[in-house]
């Protein structure tokens, strides 16, 4: 018998998360797989904070993800390590990365999405919920399958300097486009611009005319755009596309949060310019993951590809981390540290 | 010299269109070629009505299309009969479709757009501004190229007993497929099932919520949508399309006439549902036309594909057809008669 630290949704929410939509409970695990079992138990390191999970905030029906159950420890993608397993695909000692509750133990009945860790030393573990997990994973699909990309094409990226945006941005680069991104402060435009090699960089924040700033950085229209954000943004996108534009739409954050998303009005846009706006979600393109991993790995050893976290150290900074999301407040991929191995 | 009856707009419109806008002239016309020149001089039979006009009728920059230009003759789609050619692929009495101007004699200098039509008797000679012109390679190429449809897929049609969504409903139950349109009267909407074989219909008007309308005939959902209006049915139908769906964007015929147009709210639907929504012109199209020819003509000869055509008889109803076109006045694809061969 051990205790156990959890982070519970104590309802559903609405409007902005605040930490006090949640809250710590203390509960006792056994850390035992019982005969017959399957189960795997583990010990979770990292905790990933990523936007979707407002969505699982609130009381949704049908929809792509499920809800959070109030009273229950949220869950989130983590790095664990395996304290006991009944599946023979894990063993103890395995490093692994997949769904896993926030709590310091959980234990695992699906065990179908998690992934073994080979784990190379010269890389953060917290990788493997950044680059090397699901956020690395959505850059790579949405940029590589959904943007047909081409070299020479120019690319605008909003959330720019966030766990996804980060990569797309570098990805464009590598294949030479021109590339743009958006960010929320100075600090995030000076870091797309000196650590991820984007060509320009601006702080939307400061920009009265969203449409007026896209025509400064791209004179001739845009090829691709990487949605993050949607709402007012999407709406300057889409006058100032190129003929035969892709819009990959990977997420709405600028909207998640609102009773009412705001309205997009240029929409005819996708006609007179034949754009093609289409969007994905990670899991479908996981069978790519082991063709990801060849790609990326000697592109981080080699320095050619960075990523840069925001972490923050504790179990306890997990829901000023969550919520600081959606202000924001992070710089890079938001991970929560809550053990060493 | 021949006196020339012309159509000229008299300003750049706001709003709906109105007769008024618009204004008979007389003017004089010398049917020759001058000698040296590969002018082709057309006397025009029928005249096309086609939403896209409305476009033209507004001060546009940078668009996909010209304005019109304010004093001078309004031009769109029309089979003509060639008088005079300077052209050595056009010779006198040839019959062509394409781009004329809205008055009895046409001089055109651009040859490129101008198809030869190789009259057949049993085929209504105004059928090349409808099903075997613009519309009908519209409709083919945005259901076949664009929609990727599968036998036994769920489609849904706006403006469904229009030019184009009388064929792309055809289209879609040749295929296989569950097909149900929306159309704004009673008459309209017995026509889709009576006439052109439309699983379901319903009037969007006599709607109060469209969602619950959507629920009604697609439980399970839409697979494919062919979207010709816009506004508040798209938001409607974006709650339900199935997964993997999508949507092929033709027109937004109910935006038109605003001048702002309805913002559409639930683009997130594109990420949750993986759907890829993706705006044509039939410009990109036309080197499919004979194939599309060979394609169809059986079909129309056979009686398996019908179309219906509202006929305005005489050059002075020009104008009212093309103002009725944006209040649905039409049943069918608005055509006008202005001469016999």
């Amino acid at each position: 018998m051990m205790n156990n630290k959890q982070i519970i949704l104590k309802h559903y929410v609405e409007g902005y998360p605040k930490e006090s939509d949640m809250e710590f409970k203390n509960s006792i695990i056994k850390l035992n797989v019982p005969e017959g079992s399957n189960v795997v138990v583990l010990k979770n390191l990292y905790l990933s904070c990523d936007p979707y999970m407002r969505n699982r905030m609130s009381k949704l029906e049908g929809s792509y993800v499920q809800s959070f159950t109030p009273s229950y420890p949220i869950t989130g993608y983590g790095v664990s390590k395996v304290l006991k397993s009944g599946d023979s695909n894990f063993q103890e000692g395995d490093l692994v990365w997949g769904m896993t509750g926030w709590e310091e133990y959980s234990i695992v009945t699906n065990t179908q999405s998690m992934f073994k860790i080979d784990h190379d030393k010269d890389v953060p573990l917290s990788y493997y919920i950044g680059i090397l997990g699901m956020p690395g994973m959505t850059a790579y699909a949405g940029f590589y399958e959904v943007c047909s990309p081409k070299k020479g094409e120019t690319v605008f990226v909003t959330a720019a300097s966030g766990a996804v945006g980060q990569l797309v941005g570098q990805f464009a680069k590598m294949l030479g486009c021109y590339v743009v991104g958006s960010a929320g402060s100075k600090h995030k435009v000076d870091m797309l611009k000196t650590k991820f090699g984007f060509d320009e960089a601006f702080n939307y924040k400061e920009e009265q005319d969203l449409d007026a700033a896209l025509k400064r950085y791209f004179p001739d229209g845009i090829d691709i755009y990487f949605e993050n954000v949607g709402g007012k943004m999407l709406d300057a996108v889409l006058v100032n596309m190129k003929l035969h534009g892709r819009i990959a739409v990977c997420g709405m954050i600028s909207q998640y949060n609102l009773d009412k998303t705001e309205g997009v009005h240029n929409l005819f846009c996708l006609i007179a310019k034949r754009i093609r706006m289409e969007g994905f979600l990670v899991f479908d393109y996981y069978h790519l993951y082991p063709k990801y991993l060849e790609m990326i790995m000697p592109q981080i050893k080699a320095g050619n590809i960075v990523y840069v976290e925001d972490i923050a150290e504790g179990f306890e900074s997990a829901p000023s981390a969550l919520v600081g999301l959606f202000s924001g407040l992070n710089v890079g991929k938001q991970v929560v540290k809550i053990s060493c191995e």
